[in-house]
């Protein structure tokens, strides 16, 4: 066994992008979804364009300029300032409230459910994800990702990048920072968490974004492990 | 279905006693450690000692006393207090740790992995336990229980059954009170939940003190599901 499987206790995962495919899920669900209640638009540009607010809106709680708020009250703030450019103005209440809950309905990238299975029969499993518990908890449920715990930044009352949501993590679990991985497929997060002592595994999801994707194609720096996916992550963890 | 079967989302349950047998855990995994380490007492005693100073060291907390400390602490704290009484004062300190975290290899009773498993099916479930977090996660995977999340009352920094523990778990689910229910063999659990507005299930845990036990044989009020187990509750839940 090499010093790192059996150093590590606790792994921990970014989940859009790395783990679950929003932009796939998102433009599937809201396809069916809007052919059967009249709406259509193009629901991809719609997806790539919220997720494009997500990182601006986080940033307003992360700087202080606003109080604490979950992840699912930013989305439906994002999704408002949409719906005229997608001219999808005329949804009710109700059907606004079922399309930010598309973030709830995500699948897992094909290798997730089957790399996390193998990871848990050795290592504590959580998402560390800025998505909040609800949401977190109804997609676990909902591509039945197998997780040990749900490790929601929500607990922490902060959002990645910043320091605490990692070590938040080793403290609530009661570990060193370095018997914690942190995963993902975005090389940022790993950096933030290494900062602080963690232990980090990158693999790519070169179509995240999809087919013209510049970012996250490869490893930025020597992480503890770069593999493929996560059924290679789990193999180079030795299980 | 029952209205209650469809109105209620969420299902949490007290973990000691109620799901996981305590007083026989401790007492087959002491037993066992104090023959391999030199050690003798009756480990059932010191088992039942041990939780009758649980409610009076989370009081000081609960009262504002002390300020917040987790389970883990508190029961450390009382270990020490009884270890002279056990003639177990020369336990080193590695071995002290290994005893406190007795309470993370707890196993539990023999129906609850199954029913717990069925109403997963149809409800988010979770621990809703005064342990700390990374204590119900260690019994999870100790003993198999499939929880959807952890819901400690470390989370919302308090003990039940102070109300913020209950509407705690509502607010970071986002239901209402009345779409979450609360599972346990203890009647004051389930009082103080039904207080603010859960749901409430009981069924007895007769011998969760022993053979001599006198509390909590039977519902004290007409809580709405009494089962004679998980699984039966399972079974009255539609699953």
């Amino acid at each position: 066994m090499s010093a790192l499987t059996s150093s590590v206790k606790a792994m921990v995962f970014d989940t859009f992008g790395s783990v679950v495919d929003w932009r796939g899920s998102i433009t599937r669900d809201l396809t069916r979804w809007g052919a059967e209640n009249g709406y259509s638009c193009d629901w991809t540009a719609l997806a790539v364009k919220w997720r494009s607010l997500y990182q601006p809106s986080m940033e307003k709680v992360r700087s202080g300029q606003r109080e604490w708020t979950i992840l699912d009250v930013l989305h439906r703030e994002s999704l408002e300032q949409l719906l005229p450019e997608f001219g999808l103005e005329k949804m009710t209440e109700a059907q606004r409230q079922h399309v930010n809950k598309v973030w709830h309905r995500l699948d897992g990238w094909p290798d997730a459910v089957a790399g996390l299975t193998r990871l848990k029969s050795k290592y504590i499993i959580a998402p560390l994800s800025n998505g909040n518990v609800s949401l977190l908890t109804d997609i676990a449920k909902y591509t039945g990702l197998p997780w040990d715990l749900n490790l929601s930044t929500e607990v922490f009352r902060c959002y990645k990048p910043q320091p605490q949501s990692y070590l938040g993590v080793a403290n609530i679990l009661q570990l060193d920072p370095s018997e914690v991985m942190m995963c993902a497929a975005h090389n940022d997060d790993l950096a933030a968490a290494r900062k602080v002592g963690l232990k980090t595994a990158f693999w790519p999801r070169p179509t995240e974004h999809g087919p013209e994707q510049k970012t996250n194609l490869s490893a930025s720096e020597n992480w503890d492990i770069v593999a493929k996916d996560i059924r290679d992550l789990a193999t180079q963890m030795g299980v």
